[in-house]
């Protein structure tokens, strides 16, 4: 069988298309099994060109047979890392979901555009439902709301969103026309994608001022204040400040209300980055770690990074409504008609950068549906149990493992494993020269047993430490037992 | 049965996470063969405030049961506009493919972010195969690619990469540095996201400047020269010039070769929009119609709307190999470390404006191995053969239809119906006002008919006129047929 005996092509295909999308569902049901099965390793690790070599990566002349299709879709997962795996702790979206996996099929066979009600009726309302109780969480009265693909993205519309509130001119004129310099702050441990948005706004990243933060990663306030005022001694123009809540490496949360104090007092746009942190929000438990988040103007916040939705899935809300739609708005005639046959203000294309857009909303619903705002709370709870319950053990290990931050914050904690011999060695450039040489090793030996995944990267004046990311559900404290017996049987001879 | 009962949360939950999974996969197939049956409705057309009455879309407080979610999962599809209809004509991303479908599941269990090798190896490396092949296909000898969340943002890459050849300095400095306003330049057809780039970018939407196009919708070189040498006149800087392979509403192909000549006198960056258009690359047959296409730096091409692929799979491809790198690298030390065990470039991720990124190959390579190379040619040979035959129907009736352009460069068809009260009626502004009222409540029929979805639009002085666009291979002769038959019965008293 090719693809030709499948609908549409064939229109007797109906069994066959069935059966075939029957057998991807097999595959991935069987995938979805051993992700969660400790048994089973997390990786086959190649490297790059024996990966080439075991793979037919090519795209054929002519078409390929429905088996060998599947036997791709087989190959395909055979040598992927296994993100939902209990023991992958390496990146800031981990887990799968299920039913959020169930939400993206979905999803997939609708195969829509989310620009109007006219296309995606549905899933346009199931958005401004979800959008909604979003912003009753964090506090906002009324605003406006938009997934993007991705914290990047919903960070560039903050910083444009402000751009536009302070001069909308900017729009039709451009940069050069204004006044000054525009200028932006956030701290030295936010995330690079302002740094990116200060490039791709053609601002230019020097224009992008990085604020001190005190020993556990946390925003200055007093800094802030003083560089805000240096900058306006200088003629720039101020304009947006973001705190961060949960940076991307310590998982720190900048003190929002000092921060909101001052760009009050300033008249700055106050941004608030929560792609990794605004969870916490979810959790009467650890809300409290983002008091005063309603004073904010824009709030990041991706349900796929602490919330375990699929990738992408990542929301931006704004305050005051109409903001977004007065920024982005190019009013495509094409596909914003006014004449329409139902309220026009239901299509929502024109809020953003983009033209076509994905269906994000559904796979996030049906999770929400699933747990309710009590399951939420569990979720949340649950990463910081485990995240506590890791610190314990960690601290119980001091002579094979250092904290770079005794209390984190979020589930990012830091560390250093200490092999062997330099648990004698005094403190010192040797000894830290050393430690930053041997957490990659160790990495790397993780990588090939397929054991464990943990990430790691300098910082400051650190050298490279592990980062490890408790965001998935399906960690429990015998993982955790696991990987401190383990990095001790991987790293003891470094 | 609820979300606790299935993995992770249960580890005995196997079978029920298969069952649960399963089930979604069923209900899903059944939404793809009523899709391809011509028996049943597009849609089921509600006004919002309606829609908002049949469904429940709260977020709960409490969990729901699994069965509550399959529910919700077959009410969200049944009051779903089917995008891969036969005689959903509304879009430029129309069909469902079910290999890409099958790709999209398998994605979703896999659930990788596409930043590095580390994560998503043979994701990193099916991109890489992938892309080096569409390149090929363009004529491009070396050069660079990347996907993105929509055309859109792959026409923001291009105007950024352009940016960073001509002004490397923006990226630390900015715009106000520079010695005089960047402008650029496309045609008054072009797509809105070029105009959402210029005031993305800082440069203002007065800074792009339109270029004329003839009857047919085609730019006009001479103007795009004269344009030029006036904006350079004026002291400001012209960099950029789009031009539109395969416009959105009337499907025209600027003339390339034409273009080229002048970019390059000017030497100025020479991108080409073929989101829409750039899968005639795929036909010996209709390639002619990007003819010069290699001597463009870089060309946007959209594999989710001519190819079929599920929204959304979007590429921009550039020329000159390491500036896609150059100009997006912001070198964050926590993802793009330069120890890791393997060799670093194949982390793809500081090559683009986000940071996550979904995988948006394997739904694309999948369908690609299905049809092989050959495959893709009479997959466009079909969309184009059924061009033909709806031109040639509505040429036959000349008495029912209107058609804007007599020769449509691409699947678009543009055409205004004349109901029976307006046949006799002669050209004038009176005439036009009517026409242009009567399409929208046409489409009103249509949608709440459900029997056929097209879309209308006015444009320049055109009073609003129907595009119909052949994007789905399960578009065959008899829905023309049946169009043809239903708009007339649909219009004929209006
Ligand atoms: C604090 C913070 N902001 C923004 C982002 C960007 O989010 P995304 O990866 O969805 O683009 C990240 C990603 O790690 C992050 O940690
Ligand atoms: C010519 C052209 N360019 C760019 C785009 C934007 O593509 P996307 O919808 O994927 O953002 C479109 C979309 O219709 C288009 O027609």
């Amino acid at each position: 069988l090719i693809y030709t005996d499948l609908l549409p092509f064939d229109i007797t295909g109906a069994p066959e298309t069935r059966e075939f999308l029957y057998r991807v569902a097999d595959i991935s049901a069987t995938f979805v099994e051993k992700t969660f099965d400790r048994g089973t390793k997390i990786l086959d690790f190649h490297q790059p060109e024996q990966l080439k070599e075991v793979l037919d990566l090519e795209i054929p002349a002519h078409p390929l047979h429905l088996d060998q299709l599947l036997h791709d879709c087989r190959d395909a997962l055979k040598y992927q890392v296994k993100t939902g795996h209990p023991r992958f702790m390496n990146q800031l979206s981990c887990g799968l979901e299920v039913i959020s996996l169930g939400g993206e099929w979905l999803t997939a066979a609708a195969n829509i555009n989310m620009f109007t009600y006219e296309i995606a009726p549905v899933f346009i309302l199931m958005e401004q439902v979800t959008m909604r109780h979003m912003r009753k969480i964090i506090g906002y009265k009324n605003g406006d709301s938009t997934m993007a693909p991705g914290g990047s993205i919903s960070n560039l519309y903050a910083c444009m969103v402000a751009r536009h509130k302070m001069f909308p001119q900017y729009k039709e004129q451009g940069l050069r026309v204004l006044p000054g310099q525009l200028v932006m702050f956030t701290s030295v441990h936010s995330h690079y994608s302002l740094k990116g948005a200060a490039a791709t706004m053609g601002l230019g990243t020097d224009n992008l001022i990085l604020v001190p933060v005190d020993s556990k990663g946390k925003m200055i306030p007093t800094e802030l204040d003083r560089l805000i005022e240096e900058q306006k001694s200088k003629g720039n123009i101020p304009f947006f400040v973001c705190a961060t809540a949960g940076t991307t490496v310590m998982g720190a949360f900048d003190p929002i209300n000092a921060i909101a104090d001052i760009t009050e007092k300033h008249k700055l746009w106050f941004h608030i980055d929560g792609a990794w942190g605004g969870g916490v929000l979810l959790s009467k438990n650890t809300k409290h770690k983002m008091a005063g988040v309603e004073r904010s103007d824009s709030l990041t916040w991706n349900p796929h990074k602490l919330m375990g939705v699929l990738l992408q899935c990542s929301t931006v809300h704004i305050k005051e409504d109409g903001l977004l739609i007065e920024c982005n708005q190019m009013s495509a005639d094409y596909l914003f008609q006014q004449d329409k046959p139902y309220d026009v203000n239901y299509d929502t294309g024109d809020k953003v950068i983009q033209c076509g857009r994905h269906n994000d909303i559904f796979k996030l619903w049906l999770l929400w549906r699933s747990k309710g705002d009590s399951g939420f709370e569990k979720h949340i709870d649950h990463l910081f149990e485990m995240t506590t319950y890791l610190v314990e053990k960690l601290k119980a290990n001091t002579d094979k493992f250092e904290l770079l931050n005794d209390e984190p914050e979020l589930t990012n904690v830091c560390f250093w494993y200490i092999p062997y011999r330099l648990r004698s060695m005094k403190a010192g450039p040797d000894r830290c020269k050393i430690l930053g040489e041997v957490q990659p090793i160790l990495k790397g030996r993780m990588m090939t047993a397929g054991s464990l995944m943990i990430g790691y990267q300098p910082m400051d004046e650190h050298p490279n430490f592990f980062r490890n990311i408790i965001s998935s559900q399906a960690v429990c404290r015998d993982d955790i037992d696991f990987m401190i017996v383990e990095l001790y049987r991987l790293g003891y001879d470094l």
